[in-house]
């Protein structure tokens, strides 16, 4: 079923594991992170400059690309990957998230230069929800069956079952009733899968359950049965740092752990390597590449400038003056190139140049941090990688 | 007074010709364009994109440099080169330009992203001109004196002495007092550039009068009794493309020749070939790089869809389903990735990538074009080179 691809784990310390997901588009080095493309750009950074940062792979939104420029449109111009000239791994999601996470509200900053607002969820029932788009405002509908032919037509190595992303304020009752919906429409994902597979893709289920142990439990077990290629974590993971642990904790414990693990939607610092002590493969978030377009450079300890952020903020005054890279031991081409001052400046100015500078620090920030986690779990050290990046 | 600067002529063809300008950050090959990097920055792209397309020289303003962030600013950082990360040859105009045309109006547009408008002129007398700083609205004053000395700050290999640009609309009295008046800047700006030349830059005399032959043969031979390095043909051209070649024909015909000859803010390509023709050496101009902020691409006559304009605008519709890339012949980073659909759509979802590609798509052009033509005058077949490109 998934003959081109495949997930062999290479060595593990403790719960931690070093693994390549094999790919038609070639392999990915776990534990890793999933950079987002959303609308089939990391934005304003070529598939060059992503390639010398060494990214292994990145992930287009669903959601996005149906509501523009269509699914038939990418189709026609061969494919994602031919159309955004990323030859790499790429994962698409189901377009669940954004669909519910959008249209409750919560993440409304995550489309941004939108022309017709955050998208509006007028109805969802057992066949599927039905949306106004946030581009035109034209009313859509996406099911099971309609997510998985998007994702057939955008071509992504990895797809992801349509699911309901249940809100943290759900109450327990609503939240298993969403789940018990997730999965028969995760169930219908796999069958409209099966009924078109052509080995060129693989399918991840996602787990739902809210921050419930019971749930999660069962949603873990239900994935776990079926014949999904990879598992993603999904859902709220709840209010607090510790409850996401938690959280996270319930569901590996039922989970297929000969499967690749995708932890979805965390990208800070110290929360991957949390995620790598309970056995997490990859992760997804907008964050390193988001705050690059504000001005933050994620930065190790020592050269941060408060205990409270993972980066420093380019635009505070402190650094108009500062003439050192952002990171003094980073061989990007923005800290072998650019002052601190240099990239205030240009953020002050309003000059373009600051925005991919500033992205591809991060880019290869994180590629860098999960080499070297990568290296710690191989070398069964990954204390002392976390006590440098942490 | 030039120890560290030259200028070779390597061979001509009628009266184009084929050099070599030395700088103390390496040589350049002429005939050849020069890039804007108003803000010491060309806008979205990087020096090792810069380089990557082969560009030999870029140059920035002193005008928006003084305003914001400074030129003592610049240089506690290292100087302009070191600042932004350019360690090529790099020339500064003199601010007059930008103060005068921008205070006149005529070119306002050029300052994008501005804090406080245009800058205002508020007095210009026979010590130098007052104004309303663009950046702060702060009252700026500006002579030759000071313009030496904020260029010496800056760094730039290639300095520009200060003038008065006169506007078109002027009438030949005024034109003539204030050439008179440019002259003596000129003078002092030469007087002041000598008392602390330390041979790490080289000065530029420009040639004014307007549109009228005597006032231009006047100007010619001004600046070519007077030890400058190289001379710039700056003012008006005139209100057609015929009056402007005939300006630079009768000031051509007093010039010093064995000097490098810049012709001020021209950069289309058949202007470039006419240019060529009259012996001109380099040229500048933000059009390039300009047009590719608005979706403009440059591209040789056979991949144009209409004989009025030397670039495609992929904005327009059609490109949305055209899957060849700007130009099916052409090397550069973006044609080798990306194709006009996929441009056309980034444009079309306002996702910033579009920019420096089709940035780094007009700068490889331009490079290309400018090699090629000096390779016309080497094998004294330039008319070849003119038909493909013009």
């Amino acid at each position: 079923m998934y003959r081109n691809f495949g997930f062999n784990i290479l060595s593990s310390s403790e719960k931690s594991r070093l693994g390549v997901i094999k790919t038609p588009h070639g392999e990915v080095e776990t534990p890793t992170f999933i950079f987002c493309g959303t609308k089939a750009s990391v934005k304003g950074v070529s598939p060059q400059q992503l390639w010398e940062a060494e990214t292994q792979i990145i992930l287009s939104n669903t959601y996005h690309l149906f509501s523009y420029p269509g699914a038939d449109y990418i189709k026609e111009r061969g494919g994602l990957h031919k159309f955004m000239g990323w030859n790499g791994p790429m994962l698409t999601d189901s377009g669940g998230f954004q669909m519910f996470s959008l249209g409750h509200g919560s993440v409304a900053d995550e489309i941004k230069g939108k022309r017709f607002g955050v998208p509006t969820l007028i109805k969802i029932n057992e066949d599927g929800a039905l949306f106004k788009s946030y581009w035109n405002g034209s009313l859509q509908s996406l099911t099971p069956e309609i997510s998985v032919e998007i994702q057939r037509k955008l071509g992504a190595d990895l797809i992801v079952a349509f699911d309901e992303c249940t809100p943290y304020h759900s109450d327990k009752k609503y939240t298993e009733q969403s789940m018990e919906r997730s999965h028969r429409w995760e169930k219908r994902s796999l069958d409209e899968f099966i009924r078109k597979n052509d080995f060129s893709q693989a399918l991840y289920g996602i787990v739902q359950g809210g921050v419930h142990r019971d749930l999660r439990e069962r949603s873990a077990e239900f994935v776990s049965e079926n014949p999904f290629f990879a598992t993603a974590i999904g859902g709220t993971l709840g209010s607090t740092k510790k409850q996401m642990y938690e959280v996270v904790e319930m569901t590996m414990g039922k989970l297929d752990v000969s499967r690749p693990i995708h932890l979805l939607g965390i990208g800070g610092i110290c929360d991957i390597f949390r995620g790598i002590d309970l056995g997490i493969d990859t992760f997804d978030c907008v964050h390193p590449t988001r705050i690059a377009r504000h001005g933050g450079a994620l930065v190790k300890p020592q050269y941060r400038d408060s205990k409270k952020r993972e980066h420093i903020n380019l635009k505070r005054s402190e650094y108009s003056t500062d003439d050192s890279p952002i990171e003094s031991d980073c061989d990007c081409s923005t800290c072998q190139n650019f002052s601190r001052a240099y990239l205030h400046y240009l953020l002050k100015a309003r000059e373009l140049l600051a925005l991919p500078a500033i992205t591809v620090h991060n880019i290869h920030f994180m590629n860098k941090l999960m080499k070297e986690i990568r290296e710690g779990i191989r070398n069964k050290n990954l204390d002392c990688v976390r006590n440098k990046w942490c």
